[in-house]
């Protein structure tokens, strides 16, 4: 197993973010607290540079790469978010690219993959296995690999959303009774997990997730890391990982709430509230935390709740689709 | 005329304001910069309490009512983002509020302004004078009028924007070149054009405005105040005011730069931008800021521009046809 990081890692990952990604607003609207009785805070990912928390990790690893051993530039494999934001680390890096990507991608994000510069290879999430195919290509190529959330440098990045939100909270004199995160291997958790336990241990840090694809939900139950049985066929596209990560699951464990779950209902009922009551896009993967809020998955009268809206990466047509269905 | 507010109300009315309106974020997004080759720095007023800057004017007013004036209640004429802000505002104060409004108003802002408990009476947009009905109606019930920008209060409240923008872009160490107003009485414009020019004397203001309603374009050319042909029929219904108010004109036409103007067909395109790229939900009449960057209307490269995203109140399903349709 990989290096397990540190909070001072977490640290050290907001010194090389500064200037580089965006410190995204902590939203609070009047129409959402009345709602939940309490207060809740949106830590808006979907603003984020690549429309994603997934530049913060990416960042991290990618400009730590010494010149000499990045030559053949870096191999990514991503639903989505990871490979935008990989592709827009490399091309400010000015490293060349290539994303293994799932053929059932939404469009918009194979596009925005490629405007970052980067080549895209597709692969069928039911048959084949991403790994294989991102190491076979990196050997070929002389490239790093650049995983999704196995990697200390990934997730101590992808935890500077949560110190920022821990900041940003006790600026406007909130203390966060709970933080909600949206959960695929678990990087954006793990991260949070170190962020919160060392900065705002107060804090129940709980998982999120889709029905179908609850492997945190359940793993934080028996103790030890179970599958989902299926790989594809929820909205939520940002959040199809297999099962919890080894190294994520190892720093989730000790330090992590029950886990959440809901239903695509409930998804999209969160997504269109947040373009009507929050005039933010969130895309499904990115609204799991605002759809237990609304379906009330967790005590939120009396409570102030952060929530993570992981990105806004969205087909406009699936978009334009869940309003008119509403 | 009404009394020509000051910086110091302007001031005094962010003093009111806090804890009760929202201090949006001034958003910058690295792929909007880079297409510009400046910096834009989007102030989202559609993240303010009631999805609009109309809420700062209306609290700024409705909270200072002494009770005994107040008992009938408040009565304000409306295209929509006025009428939500002044209903939350009466609401929050415990005071009845009816609200006088064009037929063709949009339903989600009829929902969300009953849904604040404010009564609604309708007007025929091409017919009848809502200055008139609601006058007869004040009469009768002893109510007080919230004009939505002939009023001091109302301009200095909306000024309390352009003081958080410029503190916003200090302490990201921008220097404002320019500022981009949507205009439709130009109250929110006086309101800002008070606080740059007292605060930020070296930044120019602009009106933006959709082809067909450049009533301030026009008039800040002649030097006197002109009228649009048309009552109705853009797709910016916040921006349809006949012509600049003669309290707003008043504080305006000494400070402002010329008016820019746009067409329906950028304003779209701003509004799918900041969907796609901003993840951001920005009504047609707060759009028309991002359409004249978009668009070319104004020098980007090398300089940095503020944009006012006045409001993001737009009905789900004309949302949804314009994603369609792009």
């Amino acid at each position: 197993m990989a290096q397990i990081p540190s909070i001072d890692d977490v640290l050290q990952a907001r010194e090389r973010l500064k200037g580089y990604a965006v410190v995204t607003p902590l939203i609070e609207s009047p129409a959402l607290n009345a709602l939940a009785q309490g207060r809740v805070l949106i830590k808006a990912e979907c603003l984020q540079r690549t429309g994603s928390f997934k530049f913060r990790g990416a960042w991290n690893c990618i400009s730590r790469l010494a010149p000499d051993k990045a030559k053949g530039g870096v191999v990514a494999y991503s639903s989505g978010n990871h490979a935008q934001g990989v592709a827009a680390a490399a091309q400010m890096m000015k490293l060349p690219a290539l994303i293994v990507m799932p053929e059932d991608t939404p469009e918009i994000k194979k596009a925005n993959t490629r405007a970052y510069g980067a080549e895209i290879v597709t692969y069928d999430r039911n048959r084949e296995d991403r790994e294989e195919i991102a190491n076979s290509i990196a050997r070929e190529r002389g490239a790093v690999i650049v995983p999704p959330f196995e990697h200390a440098e990934i997730i101590a990045g992808q935890g500077t959303s949560g110190l920022e939100a821990i900041e940003q909270a006790a600026e406007r004199d909130a203390r966060l009774d709970a933080v909600l995160i949206p959960a695929g291997g678990g990087g954006l958790t793990a991260g949070n997990a170190l962020a919160f336990s060392a900065k705002s241990p107060a804090t129940e840090v709980h998982t999120v997730e889709p029905e179908g694809f609850d492997d945190h939900a359940r793993s934080l139950e028996s103790g030890k890391r179970e599958r989902n049985a299926r790989a594809s066929g929820s909205i939520c596209d940002a959040l199809l990982s297999p099962a919890p990560g080894e190294l994520t699951f190892a720093i989730n464990q000790p330090r992590l709430a029950q886990g959440l779950v809901v239903s695509e209902a409930e998804v999209k009922r969160a997504m269109v509230f947040a373009f009507e009551h929050l005039k933010l896009v969130i895309e499904p993967g990115g609204a799991v935390g605002l759809a237990a809020v609304l379906a009330g998955k967790i005590p939120t009268q009396g409570r102030t709740i952060a929530v993570i809206a992981s990105g806004g990466n969205v087909d406009p047509a699936f978009f334009a689709e869940i309003l008119r269905s509403r």
